[in-house]
């Protein structure tokens, strides 16, 4: 039995991981934190927990965790998990970071990108990028894993096929994403109140969201060093969860077959990537279900190839991944306490 | 007072065109028909209509339309205009088309495209695509208009000022297009059924969509006969209305403010086009307009510019568009009866 | 042309007050105030009136409304009309105030059921309640005009034909209402954040919802002084717009067929009710109009007579009153700038 | 390892069946059919279950069910199931069916509020009311359970407690029930086709719903024979999931807080149903759950007593309750797979 702290646990991530956590059977849930309600219970905040999860919210103080506790989730805001991660890898926790704060390699993306100085540059090199399909043996020996972003989690995975035989042309790629509004967050705001949202589609950060670098970062890796260059694009769709990319690239020199068997063998081990050959992705045939769907297509007279991701982006995207990279870190099945089929 | 006749009156367009219509100051609605509803009230069908059109459907007998109706709008499902166009010409009516039957000149694609002999092939040469905004002297000369496509509106305003200075790169163009539900039509179908279309987002026809010709066609055209080559991709997103493209283009040799410069002066005199330099557009503020709204960035990166166009699918991707012809053709400003603000 | 203001120009009621009146024949709208946003322009807040609506917004000063004005449109949040609304008089302007301020008689229910001191209660007793079915010819001569609320417009007009024939039992008097998200105004909030409030149905304020007295006061007051006294239970539907009631109440000595004819008679020369005999009202069917549809179904078994009645909660209920009851006011046809059809 | 069938194992209810059977550790899902897929792979049909359950579907012949099944789920439409089950059971097999077709005792109930003569009456005097709450003994030793209808579970377990301590005044029930539009079924339909069931809300069957005689011949039943009497009307929300009704009844003569106490006395075994004494229910909250919610409220000024209830109508509602009765009638924990928490 792992015990585990989640911190930031009523925010949208840090809910599902404690909704997943709560139903492992290898797990244990001794700590939840939550800086806006502590004192209340976590099934006071999120009613359909009631009787299942009425552990006490606590504040966020390293030093409360308990002893015994063998890993940290921490299901906080960007820019607030660096401050606290040195301290809990010091008292010999393992950590699994859901922010973006440990997944960019130099520290002077974070400036660039996200406006602020980085306060614990040195722990940089030596996080491990969870993204399980591309990195199971570093994230098993990791202390610190940074759990890869929703989008990046949408966009890696269906070109990491072509980018690890270096099959991509980077002058072509174009990443067109489409999410659902929980990526935003549980604080609500006018791009997010119901009235405007709703029955509404809009692009936002058009060509220079802070994902971008991220999704450069591990896909350059994959390719060997190359300088790996993307256009990403998000926009926000009237549902709750669910990201569909849509991807662009030149098309290599390969049969759409070729291309095909080129994913299922890439995959052949990722339990959680479904490369589909007949029919298309839909985000709610992920919804809630830790799954990643592929589908390739071609358009002949462009020269194009087409590639189709879809994940929930609270499960594959944050939560779901988390807890994959947890089973790896502690030995269990990768897809222990990950089953749920969506509905 | 121009009479008019809407045949087909009882789909999305349809139904839009009489609400467009009955409202109109210098227009008559003399005769409605309806394949599946004749017999019936228009406002039977459609009870918003109750004492407002409560015109009896009839069935669609070309000699029943009576003398005096100056234009006839052809709101009839893909295939079926082209058969009863001829007849309507020659009893002495303009004809505003609302299907892809007449958009496409060379007959042999409609083979390749909709999977059918064109009937009527030698209309195809004197048929006007009706796109004020590039095509405006054209209509008001036409006896056949055929209107565009809700893709392809949305796909070619956004385009059309760089073609038409010879500045798109054909290799590089991608337009990622995400349409609201009506566009599917009013028939059911478990795609579009509410349990599995709501909270869902898909791709569809990905790289074969039957609008990519004619998006290629009147680009080609803009662009003084070069080959326009487009890779279109069409969305699915749980709204009732609107479209949303954004378009991916290689980054001509100009500045984003010479570029802006470049479509307002394009879009000068297009009272429905509104070239948008601080905000980006959404497709609420047009629900229900006639307007395309239209933004520009750039990716820096990647020397790329990302063109984003919304309009409402069943107004100026339709409906709107139609009547903005007929105002064409018979002297009215071109707003008249359309300026209905979205809400 | 009849001079305005409106003062609270950008809440959703504001909102659909601007749009109304832009396209008024009689109106010149010639001040618009904002708390929040003064300085801007009013399409800069709301972008699809870009190029139609671009006066500059105020804040919220009596003695810089301009003179000339002869109507002004009070569309503040509740309880901040009632310390602005006597100097409005003072100046000579006619007032339509759509906040719930000066809707009730009795001062004491102010305390009682907003939780404040009515400031003018004086104003009180001249106060004319503007729901123009039951009184137009006291708004027609109105200096004051307290408009509706929009659960009380869709509670009032489906009763208002039994009460005045004194044909209710009060105790048997239940309206369960639904609206949509737009009645809970424009400041985003977690019960109306996109995630939380789609894909979600629930009740709110049981039993003691603040629109209760004023129903009961206009109910009663029909019913010739008859205590009126009703259950009302308001819920929250995933959608943006309308209010749907559905009214409980002990069957009158009276066929259905005998009651309907009662409710048409009652309502011959309410253009903007519809008596449906054979169809059920959707809120789909009223929205963007100024519409009350009404049908009437009985439970045989239980004895029980069932009112469904449908507005769209911004029009019918908020701002498409407004104007009615300033068309009376001014000699308008009741209709004017009231005819859009729902789509 | 019990050996389950399910036939009509693809509408809605038939899938979350085969979601929740797959995942429960004492079942074994040996037989699928579907009138209209029989030959294809239930994954090709419903692709989330791609790799989990591929299980060929069947054409339903009672006698291809094989040996060594020990219960049988019908998941038929209504009306179809009464011809199949005498045969189910003369093979056998216990049964558990989601249709009303032995819901009903008196025979003359099904002429006329579902159209059709029952087959078999003689199985309607041995057929057990599958609502775990009020009947969880005779359900254990069922051979025949008919599984209780969406709208009568969220109706009977608020009025539960009330009527078996005869404190119901039948003449004042009314149950206002408002449901998510899977309730209607798989197959597509006007009402429920996305553009205009979307932002739509509506009343259907006013008055004369077949679930009424199912809801009062329970409560009866519970009242030691009293004639229950209910006003009910359904309605439908634009959400997937979720029935939340209202319910009203003449305040009891006992406090509300002897009622709570009451109700939870009554439900203090019922491991699914939640008293809620703070919080409203939300469909939300019990989205993908088994819990049915209750809350209750007083309206002191009208005497009356407003209960309201939240259920998944396809979980509790359908599926999930189908398998707490079979927990019961094979020995299992009654939560066995059952304890997925909302999301």
């Amino acid at each position: 039995m792992v015990k585990v702290a989640v911190l930031g646990a009523t925010g949208y991530a840090g809910t599902e991981l404690v909704r997943l956590l709560a139903d492992h059977p290898g797990v244990e849930l001794v700590f939840l934190s939550s800086e806006s309600q502590a004192g209340s219970k976590f099934s006071q905040v999120h009613p359909q927990f009631e009787g299942l999860v009425d552990t006490r919210l606590q504040s966020l103080q390293v030093e409360a965790i308990p002893e015994g506790v063998k890993v940290v989730f921490c299901a906080l805001p960007h820019g607030r998990s660096a401050p606290v991660v040195p301290g809990l890898l010091q008292r010999g926790f393992k950590v699994i970071d859901l922010s973006a704060d440990f997944r960019l390699h130099p520290p002077a993306l974070y400036p660039r990108w996200y406006g602020w100085e980085h306060p614990a540059p040195g722990l940089l090199r030596s996080s491990v990028y969870g993204l399980p399909e591309i990195n199971a043996s570093a994230v098993s020996r990791a202390r610190l894993v940074a759990n890869p972003g929703c989008f990046p989690t949408g966009a890696i995975l269906p070109l990491a096929p072509l980018a690890a035989e270096r099959l991509v042309d980077w002058d072509s790629v174009i990443i067109d994403a489409k999410t659902g509004v929980s990526g935003a967050g549980r604080t609500p705001r006018p791009g997010f109140h119901f009235p405007d949202c709703s029955d509404n589609f809009k692009a936002y950060r058009v060509g220079n969201h802070q994902h971008t670098p991220e999704i450069e970062q591990e896909l350059g890796r994959l390719a060997g060093g190359e300088v790996a260059r993307v256009t990403f694009v998000p926009h926000l769709v009237p549902m709750i969860r669910g990201i569909l990319s849509t991807v662009y690239v030149k098309m290599p020199g390969r049969s759409l077959e070729g291309l095909y068997d080129l994913y299922e063998d890439f995959y052949r081990d990722s339990i959680f990537v479904r490369v589909c050959r007949e029919r298309l992705p839909e985000t709610r045939l992920v919804r809630g279900s830790n799954y990643c769907d592929l589908a390739l297509r071609v358009d002949e007279r462009a020269g194009r190839l087409i590639i189709i991701s879809c994940i929930d982006n609270l499960i594959k995207g944050a939560s779901g991944q988390a807890v994959q990279n947890m089973n790896l870190m502690f030995g269990y099945l990768q897809e222990e306490g990950l089953t749920q089929v969506s509905f």
